[in-house]
């Protein structure tokens, strides 16, 4: 094996880490370290590793497996092909990127440098890593319980059967420090640099704050709508009408001006039409040995009817169940409220008023509660219902989680609209539970990871120092790797878009009995920005690269929100008071007014959905064009070899 | 020019037949033909073509220019490869034909007879005329009106300046022989031969026959639940609950699963995974010469903005004025039936009570007739909105057509229901406006065009036998030919699906209250497949292929039926007298229950829509194992060209 130096820096420029279990066996390592070595030709992975060297700090009960892997520039770009990955020709347009014709490529020079971002280094690395797949080898060497057959992804194994620690990224200092100057150091209010973002984290990230951007100026006019509301009628209940027709019309064209922008975005960073890989089994997947009857290659299956059973069998019922529940504790929590104004009603004075409100904050924290809860059962249940694919996990552990949501967070407000019909109750809670949400969110989300963070950081600065000159802070190579190493997992996305969802949920459901609603969203947005912005710089992990045209599932799901909005909004205009006036002998006239124009107003939000195309025109061209040139030259290699093929039938 | 001989028979298989006007210029039909002869690699069609000999009954005033054109065996294998027909490989899957790997195909024997069927060799020809490009020909010698540019389709120039008169495939006599007898002259109950259909006139005709077959089925369950339903409870309009409840579950699934019945077809049909060829401009369409920005070939380009607007600011009212014109009409039918309702209560006779049917009577012949109307407006009106493609032209005719259609045929089935709230009339209506429709529309579509097809074809008979021997009953094939030239055109499945669609409605929305309705259409259905395979057997022209996969925007229609259906059962629930029997005290309450279930309702059906995988595993399972294997084969030619490349860097 061969040795780094004593800094721990390794003659190649390193950019993914692969952590190993201290103990891991000799055999294990050098047979893993020659088939990531081996030459692709060889059926290896072709890249580079080195061993992380102990450094300055080292210290006995250190993690000596630690190792770095890094890739040739010819290697990066053949693998720049294998993942199909789209870069911007010489013509202005996106094509797939081929080692062939890399000359024409807009920012190609001979050197390599600037070409592909470290963020699709490290993708390809991961790519090619994932794809390493066992030969003839029955199991891990030295572990003949981590059996292997032909095909099957080594790395998968190895983190499947624990072997492998983890798998990622290096920060790269400069650029980081760069990023997040122009991200949030910055004191001027300005737009995200959404490119840049791409450029470090990939197009996952880039995406989801192009998102809370885009939804923090939609809320702008309703915020500009509602201060005055809030402002003049502080009191008047009646007169919402005008801001619920307001809410219909716009949240339903915000998300599909959204989803036209996202394409925009999604097209100039090449992943619009960029084709998605085979998807691989997920490391947790188990079943019994066969035949995939897609890639006729041996894998694990699992009966398809088994895990219909266990969710519907298991997982529905479980999840009913805590819908259940959630409804208990909603009733408890309206217990709570009479009795405070019961107690405030018989002797008021100011503790009481503020009484008043401790039944909300309470309900608000065990809310929250509840849904962190509620979330570990849906990753368990989720897991245990062993799905093949990331993508369809991903999917019921977003429908679970969501629905519960959902349920848990607006229940007690539908239940106040509709039930009690008491609209200043329901401005009151609507307030409590948004405020105490937000504060909840960001401590959780933000301070708490980072005061951990600062704790680890200093701790490693310190014993760092204690080995060099005072004065030099700039941390060695392997200290880095490791304080790296030790920092949280970001696990995706999932928890802002969630947060996102249900703030749109509190502004589009019911905001017009409370209009500050979307001015404290898009406070909480700025804020957002920055919490989630530092968070990503300085508390996580740097995550790989997702390489992600749309925010997928959650376009779905705010779609669905928005139609449960013209749902409550209508049912809130039918029950304002100048509704009910111009219906005075009639409630039913009333209620049939309000639901044929409710019918009215969904059929054509779904018309609208069908007329606005969801991909902008000039986009349209340029796809329409890309593939009209793959057609062409299709044509013209088959018009070549109909030539040869008429040549060798005469 | 090549002379055929007396009785006209062509040295080749005639395929398909081009008519030119009889006064055509010599010098333009010269031209033509050359470029239809010319090889491929010249710039031609490579097609065979011939005059169609004068014939033994030939006269003076008979159309001298028609044309014969078939291919050699080889120049149809390789258009085969051209439109990228799938064919059955031998390990049983389907895959786009190459003539390099010809020879792995299921079917493909060295003389080629059957492989490809009649119908797939006029595609063929048919894409290769029209695919056949002007070169630098400035206009079609002989009319210098008759512009060209380079790669304008020489075809449609031809057929838009009106010297083509048409271009359509023959009928082969013994195939029709045999697909006729076992289509619909064995009088026995079977299911149709939808593999022959499909072999015969292709893949969209066989799905509407395949479509026809399957709600024809997923009716009689319908028909069986309404016959006690109309045998004892005759007057007991009350007892519709269960039957609408019925009917709502029946609409949602028939549909989801007639996706996937009509994705298996398509499947082995090998449409469901073909490519979209690159759309020509149609025919009509004009515009100022430019540079298409997708093809970068001159061709008419008229502005997005100004069809917008022909569109919103005339076609949008035109609809709608017609529309109230609609209403208009229907409330004078209301006004009749008033009318005849007082006549027969002041002296009721059988011929007042006969009189009671006349307003109905005459108000499905006056939507027929304004139907009719209606049509003819919309086609000129669309042909005027000059739609760049075929496909958006008929988009949005059909959308024209549908809603006028749908607001005409049910407007007064609505008022009735829930504004009159008159459930005996109701079913009356019904029953009048069903019945009558379907005998017109038989009438109109199968005897009369069969009636006028009958006259000429003895005519032509007649004049054949004055020349020949007696008894010889065949007629020879230029005697064929100008009677099919002669015969009308089918004008494609449009007015076939729009009829099902209307009696789709008629049964989802309103059946509940006259059961027999599901019976009649079963019965209508029954006839419509006999009528409907002798007009394209003997009534019409034979049509060329269309390679559909899917129904296209018909899914959509009946999807949309569905969901309104869904409303409509819902509010007559509502309506019925045993359900407001539960709310004795609050009417208010009752609605409310009712919107809640109806949207209960509606949201399951999306759920449901969501669940139902729109193509069946096992075909799903084919399709990933295809992109599979083409997804591994481009890797290994990339792995070989990144040997080469990496050999060169070094």
């Amino acid at each position: 094996m061969q040795q780094s130096d004593d800094s721990g820096a390794p003659s190649f420029n390193p950019l993914v880490v692969l952590e190993l279990i201290s103990d891991t066996k000799e055999e294990a390592i050098a047979w893993l370290l020659s088939r990531i070595r081996t030459p692709q030709q060889a059926g290896g992975a072709g890249l580079l590793v080195e061993q992380l060297g102990p450094g300055v700090s080292a210290e006995h009960k250190d993690n000596p497996n630690l190792f770095l892997v890094g890739a040739s520039w010819e290697r990066l770009l053949s693998g720049a092909e294998d993942v199909g990955l789209f870069k911007e020709y010489s013509d202005g347009s996106m094509r797939g990127f081929t080692c062939t014709n890399k000359h024409n490529f807009k920012d190609f020079q001979g050197d390599g440098d600037g070409f592909l971002s470290m963020a699709e280094c490290q993708y390809i690395i991961k790519h090619e890593l994932e794809t390493l797949r066992a030969k003839d080898e029955t199991h891990v060497p030295g572990y003949s319980n981590a059996k292997l057959y032909p095909g099957k992804s080594i790395i998968r194994r190895l983190l499947s059967k624990g072997i492998l620690i983890q798998m990622f990224p290096l920060h790269h200092k400069e650029e980081l420090k760069r990023l997040s100057f122009s991200w949030y150091k910055k004191f001027k209010l300005s737009l995200q640099p959404l490119d840049e973002i791409r450029h470090y984290y990939g197009e996952g990230q880039a995406l989801y704050f192009g998102f809370l951007e885009y939804f923090t100026f939609a809320l702008v006019p309703m915020a500009l709508f509602g201060v005055p509301y809030y402002m003049f009628d502080w009191e008047d209940y009646d007169k919402y009408v005008a801001f619920a027709v307001f809410n219909v019309v716009w949240c339903t064209i915000i998300l599909e001006l959204w989803k036209r922008s996202s394409a925009t975005l999604a097209y100039h960073w090449g992943t619009l039409s960029r084709k998605k890989a085979f998807e691989e089994p997920r490391p947790g997947f188990h079943g019994v040995l066969g035949y995939n009857p897609v890639t006729d290659r041996e894998e694990p299956l699992y009966p398809n009817a088994k895990r219909q059973l266990r969710i519907y069998l298991v997982s529905l019922p479980f999840v009913l169940l805590c819908l259940y529940l959630s409804l208990y504790v909603m009733m408890i929590y309206f217990q709570m409220e009479g009795w405070a104004l019961s107690v405030h009603d018989q002797d008021p004075s100011f503790w009481t008023g503020v009484l008043l409100y401790i039944p909300s904050i309470i309900y608000a924290v065990v809310i929250e509660v509840m849904n962190l809860v509620y979330r570990y059962a849906a990753e368990f249940l989720t897991e245990w219902e062993n799905h093949r694919l990331e993508s369809s996990y991903q999917n019921h552990l977003v429908l679970k989680v969501l629905v519960f949501n959902f349920f848990n967070c607006f229940a007690s407000l539908f239940y106040i609209a509709f039930v009690m019909q008491d609209m200043v109750l329901l401005s009151q809670s609507l307030a409590t539970l948004l405020i105490t949400s937000q504060i909840l969110n960001q401590f959780m989300e933000a301070f708490l990871p980072y005061w951990l963070q600062r704790r680890r950081n200093k701790k490693m600065i310190r014993k760092v120092q204690k080995k060099r000159t005072p004065g030099d802070k700039e941390l060695p190579l392997a200290e880095q790797v490791r304080l790296e190493a030790d920092m949280s997992t970001y696990l995706g996305t999932f928890d802002d878009y969630l947060e996102l969802f249900l703030l749109f949920g509190y502004v589009s459901l019911f905001s017009c009995v409370y209009p500050l609603a979307a001015v404290l969203v898009v406070l909480n947005n700025v804020t957002e920005v920055y919490s989630d912005a530092f968070k990503m710089c300085h508390v996580f992990k740097r995550p790989f690269a997702d390489p992600a045209a749309n925010i997928g599932v959650w376009q779905l799901a705010f779609e669905t929100m928005s139609v449960i909005a013209v749902v409550t909004n209508c049912a809130l205009i039918g029950m304002s008071p100048q509704v009910k006036a111009y219906f005075p002998e009639s409630e039913t006239q009333l209620i049939l007014w309000t639901v044929a124009i409710e019918h009215g107003l969904l059929a054509f939000k779904f018309i609208l959905t069908f007329l606005i195309p969801d991909v902008p025109k000039h986009i349209q061209i340029k796809l329409a064009r890309l593939e009209f040139e793959s057609l062409e030259a299709l044509k013209k290699k088959k018009m070549l070899e109909g030539t040869e093929f008429r040549k060798s039938v005469q």
